[in-house]
């Protein structure tokens, strides 16, 4: 299988440069001694639609030819992607055809709706979702973004961590969270290749431990009955996404859902930042594993901030 | 009387940057898009202990003689000037001594323990605040550091705009809350007189309207009775801070209190910082005026982002 390298990573970057924030990375005092170690948080949460989603997007939609543009970009989420493809799109003039289940939260349909996009309802099942897609994609000849597991995607995605060493190059090691890959295959990509001397880690929700029982067993398992809180994390590995982590990345660690949620608090009230509990894995894996990571300087890639404040988990 | 002038804040600016974070200033384009104007927020909610006023007690700790800091710092507080003061002096190795209501909640009592400053619990009276302070004062010899009305505290904190204007020098106007007023006339101090042509406007609780009733006096009212959810913004002006914003700012604004509820969310839900009612106060202005804004570069001092989670008001 053709992978990416570190080279197209930066290509997505200076495509996507001038349409996504440059982030700031913040570092915390009491939650470096409350861990032992040295903390870099990227703030993907504060991205445009609150998500690193939009790099990886952005990237996609920049990418297309003229004669594709024409006919716009689809994808089916309920979640970050489906946002981000949107004002991706919306931004560059292009359509973009979002399916979303009939029962998304009301706050999501409104924010994809707001960002010009044309939705598609459909029945909340995976089957559903997909079928209707075909149908639109038939319908339309738009071009199909996947929120992980594409090409464009996960370049656009490992951008954040170029972004993060620009500034911060005597790591020891980048942490990531692990849904569908996206963000996690990007990096290892460019990590890999130009800061060899990092470890890439991932940190899993052990209650959606997919990701790391197929890097375990060398052998793609998909996710079953996923029980998190980390909502962002409920997917299972793609087939590109997975090649790239088998090769890449060097260890997984899995969390609890106590432990995520202690370390979105964490966050919230030592940092001010309103993230999502997908963007506290990481954290939680260094908080759950202090001896591993004592004195570490480590890369945290804070992936999101979209959370209902109705609906807090303390 | 004496003024500071805008050298006095550069001062400061060079004596404290060694000792506090370097805040992002962070844009949204759909606030932008509310408010009809481009707004930059100079994040001070990212700041040590979560305010700006780590600046101002951080210049005042540094300001002191290798004599006075035998003696450490003393203050009467039970909102951020008194962990901002606890540590600043911790990191100067200087003894902090703190009176604090006995009825302060838990956590700040925490944090200020927790960076190792001397409690002194009194009666829940400004009285019994001052004599207190007085009494402790009198048995330690520690220097007195006022929450605003105090030369160095006003040099610090002008030091966040000057560090805003650094990168953004095309603003048309600069708005903070008013409270004591220690960061209104540090900014005033600093801006009219580098940048001459930039507006320094003031947001303030209409339930807690004593600057706005000085400055349009000019004659020194107390505040009666404050209402308001922006407990940063419940005290009275100080001799020194009136006479400067009596001098150098261009206007104060009165919101209401929905609309400071109504800007926290926007900042909470757009921008994903965990914010303070009083730091919503200026945004709260821009959005009550928006015909007198319309089209300005404003940029607007996020103050501080402690907030009790269990107690959200929304």
């Amino acid at each position: 299988m053709n992978l990416p390298l570190a080279a197209d990573i930066e290509k997505a970057y200076e495509q996507i440069k001038p349409f996504v924030h440059q982030t700031p990375v913040l570092t915390c005092k009491s939650i470096n001694e409350i861990c032992g170690a040295e903390l870099f948080f990227k703030c993907e949460n504060l991205q445009k639609v609150g998500a690193f989603k939009y790099r990886g997007a952005t990237n996609a939609v920049l990418s297309l030819s003229d004669e594709q543009k024409k006919h716009g970009v689809a994808t089916h989420s309920s979640g970050n992607h489906a946002a981000a493809l949107a004002l991706a799109a919306k931004i560059n003039g292009v359509k973009a055809h979002i399916v979303m289940p009939e029962n998304a939260p009301e706050i999501k349909k409104k924010a994809v709706a707001g960002y010009g996009a044309q939705i598609t309802f459909c029945q909340p099942t995976l089957a559903a979702r997909e079928s209707t897609l075909e149908e639109v994609i038939r319908q339309t000849g738009a071009v199909m973004v996947h929120p992980y597991n594409q090409w464009e995607v996960i370049c656009g995605q490992g951008t954040a961590s170029l972004e993060l060493l620009q500034d911060n190059k005597d790591l020891d090691i980048i942490m990531t969270p692990v849904g569908g890959g996206g963000l996690l295959s990007g990096t290892a990509t460019y990590v890999k290749e130009v800061f060899p001397q990092l470890k890439v880690i991932a940190g899993e929700p052990a209650n959606a431990d997919d990701a790391y029982q197929s890097f375990r067993k060398g052998v793609f398992q998909p996710v079953v009955n996923p029980d998190t809180i980390a909502d962002g994390l409920r997917t299972s590995l793609g087939s590109l996404t997975f090649e790239i982590i088998k090769k890449k990345v060097d260890d997984i660690y899995l969390v609890s859902e106590e432990s995520i949620i202690q370390a979105m608090r964490l966050i919230w009230e030592r940092m001010k930042l309103i993230v999502e509990p997908s963007s506290a894995v990481p954290l939680a894996a260094v908080l759950e594993n202090q001896a591993l990571f004592k004195n570490q300087k480590i890369g945290i890639v804070i992936t999101g901030g979209n959370v209902d404040l109705q609906n807090l988990p303390f």
